[in-house]
């Protein structure tokens, strides 16, 4: 019977069938060891050339890093083995034997090489971890709607208008239609869609045709956004500092051996809980003038500001009320202070950067096209965006959060290309 | 203290406040009657002018379809109505009031009328039961794939190679790198992954420049696509009819409610278990031979093939075994009969056409190399793909699923623009 090897503990003292790749393997005269990973574990396969037939012990000595193989056996308990277990080997058939080395087989491999090959590069332990932990922040932040009756909907790429600045997007030809964008964000189709659903998140793909080769950008990423009518500004902050802190809660009760085998110091991560502490952007700008920094009231925080700001806490940290004319046109005003916007940007700790970007959305038909005209965008691109304040319009918040730059903070990889299956960056679309 | 509507019956006897819009009202000398949605339901709200100040009573009679509006009183048992309660008002408070018609207020307008007004269409009846059982199918994958030991793999949009054939692709200029594609499929990069992680899956949209406009094609559709290391046409086939399974009885058990409202016969909907008739290509070919159908052996089916297919069956049909110059380079030849290959075509009942693609997947490397030559694929462009079969090759099989005909199947709907919350067809990428 084939089984998964993360399963074997429950297969003690029986007969298994085992698919899957040498990681590992050495032999001696009369015994071969074989260490096999199938994706879900790797375990240790004893083949003693008194225990199996002739070909059975040629063939587990010729296999080599790589090979795929069939390996059936007994299941033995042993302590001093990672999973608890070792494999006395009865057959070993060898699936596809690789005539070259496996191109993955040194520690020091440049980045650039590795990125070439990353369609191989996967079966490594390090991204198989990282990888685990991606799925289960995905997990996390589904089930974190689920249980807060949100509503999926899921918001188009092609996109006649612009969701943030005209600048940065990617163009396409659509047809006789003319030029479409691929969306930056779905904030605004999510506007329409908490009007008439109440709650609402999207969790996708996103496109920013930035030329930022930082640790912390990449072209294609995924983000979640979320929209929910009637929220203002504080239920917004309370909706975001609940979601970061499952997400934290659930890796750390569910993909916990992911971040032991990645070393993380997860001391850190069992501090995530609300409520987040929060500053206001005018705050924040006294603080980093004190410490020298060359900024001033107006200007927006770039990733040392940011690094800065997180220094202070040992949580992620609000911080809000940003000038309306460092943001998007969308934001609401504060009303104790017109020249500030009702938003938040989410830093992580550790120099993670920010992970949310979030606002109280304008609901005023005349001050939305006032500040359409403000930042020079096309009114009439807009039409249908504007119909959500002319029918039924509602105060209403929401956010973005960049999943790879959680799941970078969460695992602690220093560069966001590892939080993602195949990146795009400024230079890689291959594989 | 506020609460959504599908939750009033928690709070009988209870002051509670809502917030929503008008669905529809109506009022006579002393009292009013506000039809009320949240999007989480619809509750009637009594206003009396004996029991509320001048002020709320002027304001509910003021109040027009769609207006957004708080509602201030007190839940009382009421069998009559729909959710079993209705609300006694103690305030009324109006947030806006449209000074114009609300533009979804006939039974008749025209598709492409309402495809315009997709924004406020959203907030109809119809459309909401629709999207919450699109809600009730991707929660339903999700929870397959978590509960069968799948990993989560999100597959990227930018590609340079090209996943199944050369014509129905975006192009795109990504900065220095020159053009590449918006992805047709993830399926070469989950073969990549699963020889890392077992099995994976992944969930997202997908893109095909196809000047189709069927009522079962999409420019912009959602994808769910499965690959599993080590399984062959048997296992497919298997994980495919539990996969459709799980979501239709998933989609019964957790969103009757709404199927009802569609009028949707749920009796048909009840038959689909496992196992689903299979018949091979061949045998399907003569049975339209016999009924009349102009078609010979080698020729794909077309949308009224695909009905007469299903109208045999009254569950899912897998028609198996096509003929290898029909699909795609990368099937598995049947070792019975190298013609054919092995894959499938899932049908759905009742004429919603194919919802799944399938195939073991070619894993030989001669095989393979001969395959891109005969389809006239540029052979350095898969290089990695190639390395697969080099490094560890084993079989292995997938499919991809097409949520929204999958949606459209379940939920009933004649077309399929309606199952996914922004369409983009031939002629529409606005709203």
């Amino acid at each position: 019977m084939w089984v998964y090897i993360k399963n074997l503990k429950d297969y003690i003292g029986k007969e298994v069938e085992l698919r899957g790749w040498v990681w590992r393997s050495r032999s001696s005269g009369k015994i071969a060891f074989i260490n096999m990973r199938d994706g879900t574990g790797i375990v240790q396969v004893v083949v003693e050339a008194s225990s199996v037939d002739e070909e059975t012990f040629k063939n587990a000595r010729k296999l080599r890093m790589e090979s795929s193989l069939i390996v059936r056996g007994t299941v033995k308990s042993e302590e001093r083995a990672p999973g608890g277990v070792e494999i006395h080997a009865k057959e070993v058939i060898p699936v596809q034997i690789p005539t070259e080395d496996f191109p993955i087989n040194k520690p020091d491999h440049s980045i650039d090489y590795l990125m070439e090959h990353r369609h191989l590069w996967l079966r490594s332990r390090r991204q198989m971890h990282i990888l685990n932990i991606r799925d289960a922040v995905l997990r996390a932040i589904r089930k974190f709607y689920w249980e807060n009756d949100f509503v999926q909907v899921d918001t188009p790429i092609f996109t006649g208008a612009i969701g943030e600045s005209a600048g940065n997007l990617f163009e396409i030809d659509y047809f006789d239609y003319g030029k479409v964008y691929l969306a930056q964000t779905g904030q605004l189709y999510l506007e329409a869609a908490c009007m008439a659903l109440g709650r609402v998140f999207n969790l996708g793909p996103t496109f920013r045709a930035e030329k930022s080769k930082t640790r912390r950008h990449l072209i294609e990423f995924w983000m979640n956004e979320a929209e929910v009518a009637y929220f203002e500004h504080e239920d917004n902050l309370k909706l975001q500092e609940n979601l970061v802190s499952y997400i934290v809660k659930y890796v750390l009760e569910n993909a916990r051996e992911h971040l032991e085998a990645l070393n993380r110091d997860i001391s850190k991560l069992e501090k995530i809980e609300p409520p987040f502490p929060r500053i206001t952007y005018t705050e924040a700008v006294k603080m980093l003038q004190k410490k020298g920094y060359d900024i001033e009231w107006g200007d927006d925080f770039g990733g040392d500001e940011e690094t800065e700001i997180a220094k202070q806490f040992d949580k992620p940290v609000f911080v809000t009320h940003y000038p309306r004319k460092a943001k998007a046109f969308y934001m609401q005003p504060d009303p104790d202070n017109p020249d500030v916007v009702l938003c938040d940007d989410l830093i992580a700790p550790e120099g993670y950067g920010e992970i949310i970007g979030a606002s109280q959305r304008i609901h005023d038909y005349d001050l939305l096209v006032e500040r359409l005209k403000e930042f020079n965008l096309p009114v009439e691109s807009y039409d249908w965006y504007l119909d959500l304040r002319k029918f039924g319009s509602v105060p209403h918040s929401g956010f973005g959060l960049g999943v790879e730059r959680t799941i970078a903070w969460i695992a602690g990889l220093e560069h966001i290309r590892e939080a993602i299956p195949f990146p795009r960056t400024l230079y890689r679309v291959h594989p």
